[in-house]
């Protein structure tokens, strides 16, 4: 089942994919149909337990081709960082350029929902901590990167810089999520292309990884990196990161404010 | 005024310092005073907004003193990371060392509560963004420290390693809070001692740094930094860290559970 949590009528609601459209799942509204084209999106996780705040980790350099790509040697062990929540922004976001840079890249990345209280996590048992997946665009302002051994704050953690969406896509229903194929235009035009098969830590290990030392909750999302392909995307661009079976995410680059 | 987040009788409280004592606010249990061993210690911030998840930022190498102990260079720009807020615990807290470990080292730091939405502030303005001070023990493992330039997550990020507490003090309390005094005792012997003074990028400065690229929200938190005098803590340690005037965050440090 497809999830996704959307604005409409002065409130939001978690809704879910029937054949094409959108059906509400609020008591009040249950049953309701919606345009996709009707609806504010928002990231498609419910709102967290108030006694634990959500945990937003992501990769870098987790893709061989992509090391490649940047001249980097793959690491050893995942080479990871944690992110601020308030980056996250949904579904058809404006995102904002900063003024004066020169490589604004998207990143396509399959975002993994963690569903369980997971510590200690054995890899063969990994897959039962799974939420479900989403699509993310971690986008890096890549100007600001002075070392490339961990990304800073300025390069990944800007004001709508963090696309996720549309979908939260149950677990259940992704056979392999380690053979999806993964894919960006920009205005159209194919830019990256790759698959989840190429990751130098796939998810199982990314789990045991992360578990071996911190606990992750429900709600916690791990964006698993990008492979090769990224470019700059100029205002105007409009860019889909798109991961098959899970959805595409379609945001807009805007220029600052005012 | 000094603010408290408690744990007594089924549930959590705000409660305010009244002399020596814990005065509920509660509306059921107003007035009512509690010893301060009568009760749980939690991190004392208020519950976030559920529209908004919390950020906590975290500075490496911010007073001169400690990058002259690392031989390392005073950073050009503050060299910050985020956490994970899951990371975050409360005075008397039990903290974890891993097992197989060399280096948990303490650190002292004036930890900044944002109070009001802050982008774009500048640094004369900074103050007005404040909501309150505590204290921070941003314990860091060295052993898995591979690159100086920002610490890894298994370094930083580790459950129970972020005691804050005991108090939220209100800015309007904290005469200057660029000249307070650090200290840091182990089992009572004094091991770590400095003033706010010597921060490479001062409170004003930072918020002006972080709000140039990212918004700010209540309830977000900045940990500024340690000075020198960090040292191993083994299983059994006492460890104190004090900030002037604003609190003696207490935790003990354990062996993992078997």
């Amino acid at each position: 089942m497809k999830h996704a949590r959307i604005a409409w009528a002065g409130a939001v609601h978690h809704a879910i994919e029937r054949d094409g459209k959108l059906e509400l799942q609020t008591p009040a509204f249950k049953g309701r149909l919606l345009n996709f084209d009707a609806v504010g999106w928002l990231p498609p996780l419910a709102d967290m337990p108030l006694h634990r705040p959500r945990t937003v980790l992501a990769l870098a350099i987790n893709y061989a081709d992509h090391a490649r790509e940047l001249a980097f040697k793959p690491p050893e062990e995942p080479l990871a960082f944690a992110k601020g929540a308030a980056s996250l922004i949904g579904h058809q976001a404006f995102t904002v350029r900063p003024d004066s840079v020169q490589n604004m890249h998207y990143e396509c990345e399959l975002a993994v929902v963690i569903g369980r209280e997971a510590k200690h996590v054995r890899k063969g048992d990994a897959y039962d901590f799974v939420r479900g997946y989403t699509v993310a665009n971690d986008y890096a302002i890549r100007d600001y990167l002075e070392n490339w051994y961990r990304p800073n704050l300025r390069v990944k953690n800007r004001d709508t810089c963090t696309p996720i969406g549309p979908w939260l896509v149950d677990a259940a229903d992704v056979a392999d999520p380690m053979n999806l194929k993964l894919r960006t235009t920009v205005n159209g035009q194919v830019t990256q292309q790759g698959s989840t098969a190429d990751m130098v830590f796939d998810v199982p290990t990314l789990i045991e990884y992360f578990s071996s030392f911190m606990t992750l909750y429900p709600g916690d999302l791990i964006l698993t990196g990008t492979p090769d392909g990224v470019v700059d995307c100029p205002v105007g661009s409009a860019v889909v990161t798109e991961v098959e079976g899970i959805g595409a995410l379609t945001n807009t680059i805007v220029a600052p404010a005012r």
